[in-house]
């Protein structure tokens, strides 16, 4: 028997190793591979051998793996390129080393761009013994085919959960008060929407929409005007019309010169401010919390996520299951539910499902009854956290640390 | 019988909520008051006779009070002043039209010296009966006397969470990463303390310890050189020996002119950047969620909190019962537990309990096991919550919205 290889890419999410826990479940259930490794830090740590063994796993670190945040693997924002080809001989060289027919690689769309990559390359050069099969994850839910992408329920409830309670946070006073809770999303809105699943949303603002200061100003001054208050969501990545993102003049670059997004909700803030229309606005980023955060998860996520990672596995038992990328269908009818199935990453890499604008309701007022429909079915059940005894939950060693 | 009021004031907490549901089921197992009323808005609206029947709420309604975050009677800034002798009168005057023998008020040191001037008042009036009690509540856990302030533990939980899966989260990459989280604390470093239990912390600035610059960019330097990480935790009050904010330079006023806090972790941020020390820092500030998130609280905290309602409303049957705080005393021994007491508003009113110098360990490296033995009993057990169809934890309709 050859082995099979599970690394993870890109941004982390809450239920990023649960994906990781089903592929090495499923192989102890049916060891169809000798041995299961973990790659550290993706393709950047693969091209260096830098492999943990993962078969034997016991049933407590399975667990406690499901519950950890992050990636416990390593992650990269390394990307294959097409033109590089030193690179897909090196990998295949290392796939041979260690005698790996299947790779799992866990991701977004660049991810899967690097399974539809390798696949391809297999094809081409007539290596009929490598395998590569795509995991989605991303808080981003922005991936195309699959219904939605493990990671973003759990993040969604977080947002959700946090704009309720903020939200109640911010109307105890009797005075004037305009809050704003800024959220991850460069292109898709899908997170920011999230937030209007707790009905307390007065305000929302995607990215997907191009930004009109004026009637943005006018729809926050009726709330005021109205009740005192209002309660603004608003997504990392919103622009005008032009493009510029709203915080553009403010943002910073970091020494590579990538820009840095994040200030969306402080730009609203000044606007507000500027324009005379609440003497006071308060600002909550919720920066890496919202993808990190693992108590009071979505069950439905954790759960899938893990079956995503056992279906990837058990898929792979046909010899010809390559270049593709597990995904989720809702199934029809009155009950949530859904059925796994595999279209091929090339589907999937290098495109990004926005949110749809005609389930924004006008005058920045929310998400439609069937946005809510879509999004609040993900949300539902929590799983049992184990804790330690600090009262904090348990969480594995990362891998890369040990 | 006469009736009874419960009121809050300042800041919330996630349990705050839960002394009100104590002082509302302790009157229904033993109804020593005719009426509960729950006074909206603090003194504010209690002086504008702002009242809601509490008496007979179910036991499910007092259950999702428990776990509602926030102040659900809504709260105020309002200040009682001595010298303001019409407010003192009107409030008297308020409380024998409804017939109130006793006015439950939760709150930091400024509603303790509340609790003392009304019932001083009283007392030099010859009043004798208009009773006043209180119930501390902050997550700054800055009142004296009190062996920690119900508030204090659900937020404290959150933020050493929070602190454990971020950590995880900004060390997935290899590249050089620093992450600074923000934390509550203008006064009183508990807060920014307690994400040490964690284990995660590498670098802890407090606000009771006048920051040295130079000593700070060598510690991150010393971490940066061994492992390109760095973890660093802040409280938003920290100041330069001369008492100037270090965000000073960067922070609003608001229209009021009061200095409006946050931004010390980008001003760390700037500080690494400027001086070179690494390519990359990113922040957050925890901000309202730390105090409003209800979702894996502690359950010591929201049973001490609930509890504490109810052992004031049951000492209140002593007709001598009045300026008085109910606080909590750690009982000696090898597992945790608390006796309930009550001590003098005066003891509590206008004093700030600091983080203790001598639990800070030097070089800002965190804080001592004593610390820990402090806080982590603290952070144990996690109450049942309830949820709804949406996936979301349920909370009443404040009262102020009703």
């Amino acid at each position: 028997m050859a082995n099979c290889l599970v690394a993870q890419s890109g941004g982390p999410t809450s239920v990023i190793n649960a994906t990781v826990a089903g592929v090495v479940k499923a192989n102890q259930l049916n060891p169809i591979y000798d041995t299961v490794y973990g790659g550290l830090h993706g393709i950047e740590g693969i091209l260096q051998e830098m492999f943990v063994d993962l078969t034997h796993m016991s049933e407590d670190e399975n667990k406690v793996l499901r519950q950890t945040p992050s990636s416990a693997l390593g992650s990269c924002r390394y990307k294959l390129k097409r033109e590089n080809v030193k690179d897909f001989e090196r990998l295949f060289e290392v796939m041979e080393k260690y005698d790996i027919e299947t790779l799992f690689y866990t991701g977004g769309n660049d991810s899967m761009d690097t399974v539809y990559a390798l696949s391809e390359y297999a094809q081409k050069n007539g290596i009929t013994n490598r395998r590569f099969v795509g995991c989605p994850k991303t808080v981003d839910n922005d991936l195309m085919v699959t219904d939605h992408c493990p990671g973003f329920a759990s993040a969604a409830k977080f947002i959700a959960t946090t704009a309720a309670q903020t939200w109640l946070d911010s109307t105890v006073y009797t005075r004037q008060d305009v809050f704003i809770l800024e959220t991850m999303g460069r292109d898709a809105g899908w997170l920011a929407a999230s937030a209007c699943v707790s009905g307390n949303v007065d305000v929302l603002v995607l990215p997907e929409i191009a930004f009109d200061k004026e009637a943005f100003l006018a729809t926050v001054k009726k709330h005021i005007d109205e009740k005192n208050k209002c309660y603004i969501v608003v997504s990392e990545g919103v622009r005008y019309a032009d493009g510029t993102y709203l915080a553009a003049g403010e943002s910073k670059n970091d020494l590579f010169g990538h820009a840095v997004l994040g200030g969306a909700g402080s730009a609203l803030r000044e606007m507000i401010l500027e324009a005379g229309i609440s003497e006071r606005a308060k600002v909550q980023d919720l920066a890496n919390a919202q993808r990190s955060h693992a108590v009071g998860q979505s069950l439905v996520d954790v759960e899938e996520s893990f079956k995503l990672g056992m279906s990837a596995h058990m898929r792979s038992a046909d010899k010809s299951f390559s270049g593709k990328m597990v995904g989720v269908k809702r199934v029809e009818g009155d009950k949530y539910d859904v059925e796994f199935f595999a279209t091929d990453a090339s589907n999937v890499a290098n495109h990004v499902k926005n949110f749809p604008t005609e389930w924004a309701l006008p005058d920045f007022a929310g998400i439609s009854q069937e946005a809510i429909d879509y999004i609040a079915p993900l949300l539902v059940g929590e799983p049992v956290v184990l804790y330690d005894e600090r009262g904090l939950p348990r969480h594995v060693v990362p891998y890369y640390m040990r």
